[in-house]
């Protein structure tokens, strides 16, 4: 069985030390702060209102030998490593065009270095990009950004945010900017940051539950909602978005969607399709940890075919679509020597689905990632 | 066939005369404005910012005769009727006590001089009443008020929203209401309004498609999960309640729930189960508007038992706790004469839901409605 079982991992996080730098010499969020100078007591501000000082960190969110050991640990073949949020929302436009290149080069040194895949000519990690999404960056750096990226060969895509350069992905602005990713076959992998507006949460003392549970998976389905009604989808039929957290709430909603789109007409006109169908035309990680959600999420991929006039541009094997992930270094495990739960819990999802076959299985665990970034043996 | 699909629809609202006389005297949003007093050039703002100035209204809102008639044309035996967002939230606490003792009688006079159902001793109409929720009520007009409530024949629970008296369904303040619902084995319907706070919806126009498709949603899942996290289905173990819209993003994100929860000892300490045994204790319609939606609520309320120590307080076959919903008279159809595909879709995803059975299917059409208001013929 282990012979058949090559595992990539396609969500997973670093803090390259040239960022992890640049969050300790700020002094308001996102930032680290040390209680002495002990690299031991460091903790990331990264959200508003952090709860309990920050979540502590450490090796595990920027030393590679700390991501290798993890993959070791838990049978991960490869990673396609991604810089972690909120990447450079919080810098002007001239800053965050100089490190995003440095940062560029960074990962792909990173990966480069990296060691090879027992027996093939592919090595253990690659990784995404990112590029200068800010309030007042011109096109011509971001279409420079995307074009170093795309000679970068470690990097097979980009991750980005939510914001855009401001206001949000439906933004004609960034129309060049697709269509230069979809020209260079890179992926999108869409993350969220910011959770949603507003104080939602209450008052009862529940951590980071609320936001990272639900804000996180929000953000990310109102972005990618907002960028199929826009009908970038149907400008840029080639884009290939890779979804955080399966998708966040977008396939429960789809129909709901649809119907709503339905009543519009005026929204609805400006789409070439049904709401259902962009679902089959987005990939989706499958970090939902449960078997459950992975099977309804493949069923609503797969569904996007009964919306498609030529039966194209859509698959109807959804799992083909779903790709494994872990959120390391997020969601360590409560006691230090235990495998992480929330890869364990992963990886028991994806065996538990009873509509899978092998095959299938064998897909979402490490072969559709690997045709997705085209990482041929 | 017919004969044995009795279809009840548990999620049909009411602008009762009254709250629309309420409506039409204001002079900010929520009101019903009218053209050049002219009933049929009436519109209704209920969302701030409503675009396309606010949607066309008439008979369907407020005339028991277009009920019926709705009823009639789709082959809805029987409906529960509740009030329609925003309810009293906007109104003093001593206004809003006054007119939810006047409107609960005014549903029940509605519900009670409806006809019967043929050949049975139902009638067709039954409601869910109201309660005051506004800030600086006391605790026992919320009581006197569940009180009515449960000696008004036709009523057979209450719809809620999701702020509480002011801070939402979380605070401890409403364990005394909680009790006193609980204690009467009353409904409560657990609906949206406010959608979430900010602007995550974006310059671009798309009508009310985001805050309806996901805001809603969105504000349910939320509430819900805040009520879940401080411990209320636990100290209430008989409380009924009733998701709109099928439980939001709910189920969806109720893995990636419980393993935030399982990252959270302060949380996970407060609570008696996994998050995944709470989504079976809930109810949902099944206003999804897709049979894979339908099938995956189902299989997330039927995983349950998994959560369950006692293999109690929860059902296996998950379908059982979803009943048949239009969402009249809102989401009309774009053509006066046609059935409304807000229904013909939700009957069509409740048919086309592969894994349930004929006997199942009744269910959610009508039996599982009659079961939980305890309605027998």
């Amino acid at each position: 069985m282990a012979a058949r079982r090559l595992i990539v991992d396609v969500h997973t996080h670093v803090y390259l030390p040239r960022y992890a730098n640049l969050l300790r010499s700020r002094t308001s969020v996102p930032r680290i702060v040390s209680a002495a100078n002990n690299e031991d007591s460091e903790r990331l501000l990264i959200l508003d209102h952090e709860p309990s000082g920050g979540r502590p960190v450490g090796a595990q969110y920027w030393q590679r030998d700390e991501k290798l050991k993890f993959m070791d640990m838990h049978g991960i073949s490869m990673s396609i490593v991604s810089s972690a949020n909120p990447w450079l929302d919080f810098l002007p436009a001239s800053e965050a065009s100089k490190i995003a290149l440095e940062l560029n080069q960074d990962l792909e040194d990173y990966c480069e270095t990296s060691p090879n895949l027992n027996g093939t000519r592919l090595q253990r990690l690659y990784g995404f990009g990112l590029l200068p999404l800010v309030p007042e960056i011109t096109t011509s750096t971001l279409l420079e950004t995307v074009q170093q990226i795309s000679q970068l060969p470690h990097l097979k895509g980009l991750i980005m945010g939510t914001k855009g350069v401001g206001k949000g992905l439906d933004d004609p602005a960034l129309d060049p900017v697709w269509a230069a990713i979809e020209r260079a076959k890179l992926t999108v992998f869409l993350h969220p940051h910011y959770g949603v507006g507003g104080n939602p949460w209450g008052e009862v003392e529940n951590g980071h539950v609320l936001p990272l549970a639900l804000g996180f998976p929000f953000e990310t389905t109102i972005a990618i909602t907002r960028l199929i009604l826009s009908g970038a989808l149907d400008r840029f039929p080639s884009l290939r978005i890779l979804l955080a957290h399966s998708g966040g709430a977008l396939p429960q909603l789809s129909s709901r969607l649809a119907s709503c789109i339905h009543h519009d007409p005026l929204v609805a006109s400006r789409l070439n399709h049904d709401a259902r169908y962009y679902i089959g035309r987005l990939y989706y990680d499958a970090v939902a940890y449960g078997s459950e959600e992975l099977e309804f999420v493949s069923s609503a991929i797969g569904r996007a075919i009964n919306y498609s006039p030529d039966g194209k541009s859509a698959v109807d094997i959804g799992s083909r679509r779903m790709m494994f992930g872990t959120d390391h270094p997020f969601f360590p495990p409560l006691s230090a020597t235990e495998k992480w739960p929330s890869v364990t819990e992963n990886l028991d999802a994806i065996e538990g689905v009873q509509t899978w076959s092998d095959g299938e299985k064998d897909g979402v665990l490490g072969g559709n990632a690997l045709t997705l970034f085209d990482l041929q043996e």
